[in-house]
């Protein structure tokens, strides 16, 4: 199996931690939970479920893992980081009291992870879904530690993929344009929005997946104007806008294939603006390359959708970051202020829509030198079954 | 399709805010995640996706439901809470900008949902999931207000199941047992633990649930004796413990169906292991009825695993609660406090472990007058394939 090294992991470490130097940081506290796991499985491999998980890093030394009561047996055959502690932080949400269950507190996190020295300055990491628990804790028990959000710390890392990262997201890619190809074999009139993720979820993990790389959409008709939705048990429609994005993950690493498609023809009206889309769609990836500003291509592409007289069927703007999360930073927007990069791993994500039906065609691009290289690309044409 | 009505819903919020009151609270500000859905929806039916959301419900008058940036179209779709506010609290991990999509601060929604009342104690919902930047926002904006863990005035409704909510849990046990037949008929030798659950989801989708009850579980060997693990790439193997723990979701209540197997025989100090578990699975139904204190249920049963010898295979305690949640309040501990009431609903969860293997038998129960009505009954004999 593909699988990121154990020599990758502890260069992510090494790296982490000059930034935790750099930021002025004595060292960083890492969050992550069973649906946003990124940041926590990126250094440790450990992704957990149930129960919420975090990482202690300090600034030089070695980092501690920390779980919850119930995930000690498993932490230990999964993680990379020797050093773990369980914490009732981290417990489920349903804050059972595990009598019985030893549990150690921050205080004995850090006087493990650097024994003899002060800690000053921790940085937060995984800040928008690190929860109340664990702030009232550190705020009690180091009532003298400065907390500072901290995600760039980290995220920089994560932003610039490696040749690891890279394989691991093609083929989760691959497998997403496999359960796409099953879909559109299968998918008849009358089955349910739900029964087609069905399809998608049995062949994500015959080929190889690890999970959904988000949560599957199959929508028909009117649904598919939500930008985010989920799906129903309304029925495939004939001549109406099915809209499908199926992602697998990999080794901790996501995909998205996305495709307006139909069973029957389209009426004009919907044709034009879901064809309209894929020109968008290319458009966007002929934008990028290493070095271009992120805003000029939103601007450029914001100036496209306007000059073709379809920006009142535009929500927002094209692309996000793509990682371990299906989204994650770095968005493109008109505020953005970096430019891109080699490695870079971006979702070209070209969402419409009109009163009654829209329509995102979404593919994977990774950045290069003079353009992008398609992680995905095989269902960029409209497909009438 | 079956479905909570509309008027239960109302029901719902009044019931709550009866509890607001009687807690001596203003409003209470309830918080939920993709994963962690189960207030919000419990209150409003809307479940996220990518994005949090809230639900603002004041002590009397009207609730808000607060989503992120890209819902709105969604929410207003699925949403049995009329009035909506966006809030970019709630917005996706990766913190977009949403540069030209108008966003409302706690104040608007306050000064919508209260009009010319004050607030001053607010109840927080949902506290362990509560993430950093509602916090934040709350202590920025409302900077008198003061804030309360007030997560019984809402669990003490979700544990008193009404029958619409019995009668969607058994639907999701049902199609739990239909999955577990599947994986039982098309297992072998050789097939991933993630090519199993890879049964499993096209069965639960097929027969009409729309996602995964829990993360579900397939282990092969050592992996066992995980109290929470993930399944992997490797491979089912003969005369092995096989730990099989399958839920469906069925209009937001969930279920999980679990036992242990093997193709071939075990060997003998497993089989014995597995055999002494159903039979403490068992017992634990046999401990519960209506009016019996929890705390009592766990010292009993604990006795009996005491008595038989088998104390040192033990880790936890052998129910908790389910609902919208595989996992939620209350759990039975021996600290518990409460005493079991009718229509309660658990998860009888019977898990031992030995050195290099551990089993879990998991079937659901309402609580009677007179003991317990199962909700699943059809996996509860050692299947040796």
């Amino acid at each position: 199996m593909l699988a990121i090294p154990d020599s990758e992991y502890k260069d992510r470490i090494k790296k982490f931690q000059k930034n935790i130097r750099e930021a002025g940081l004595d060292a960083a506290l890492v969050h992550a939970n069973e649906a946003d796991f990124a940041n926590v499985r990126y250094l440790s491999e450990y992704w957990p479920t149930f129960e919420s998980a975090g990482v202690f890093v300090p600034a030089t030394g070695s980092p501690v893992l920390i779980i919850g009561p119930e995930s000690e047996a498993y932490a230990k055959t999964r993680s990379k980081i020797r050093r773990i502690a369980m914490m009732v932080e981290y417990r489920e949400s349903a804050e059972p009291e595990y009598p019985g269950i030893p549990v150690a507190h921050y205080k004995d996190v850090v006087a493990k992870a650097m024994p003899g020295r002060r800690l000053r300055k921790l940085g937060l990491v995984g800040y928008s879904v690190m929860p109340l628990p664990v702030y009232q804790s550190l705020c009690t028990e180091l009532p003298n530690v400065k907390l500072y959000k901290a995600d760039d710390t980290l995220i920089t890392l994560r932003i610039d993929k490696s040749a690891n990262e890279i394989k691991l997201m093609k083929r989760a890619f691959q497998i997403s344009e496999l359960a796409v190809e099953a879909i559109l074999n299968e998918m008849k009139p009358g089955m349910t929005e739900l029964q087609v993720i069905g399809i998608a979820q049995r062949e994500i993990y015959k080929h190889g997946g690890e999970y959904e790389g988000h949560a599957l959409y199959c929508f028909c008709g009117p649904a598919t104007k939500h930008a985010i939705s989920r799906p129903t048990h309304n029925t495939i429609k004939r001549n109406e806008v099915i809209q499908i994005n199926i992602g697998a993950r990999v080794g901790g690493y996501s995909s998205s294939v996305g495709l307006p498609c139909s069973i029957g023809k389209l009426p004009a009206r919907k044709k034009r603006l879901v064809e309209f889309g894929l020109e968008a769609h290319f458009k966007t990836m002929e934008l990028m390359k290493a070095g271009k500003p992120a805003g000029d291509v939103v601007r450029q592409y914001e100036g496209f959708v306007r000059n073709r007289g379809f920006k009142k069927y535009m929500l927002y703007g094209p692309c996000h970051g793509i990682g371990m999360m299906e989204v994650e930073r770095p968005w493109m927007e008109s505020t953005s202020t970096y430019a891109l990069a080699e490695n870079m791993t971006f979702q070209v994500d070209t969402f419409f829509y009109d009163k009654d039906f829209g329509l995102r065609w979404e593919n994977g691009v990774r950045v290069t030198k003079t353009g992008v290289e398609r992680l995905s690309h095989k269902f960029m044409k409209l497909v009438e079954l």
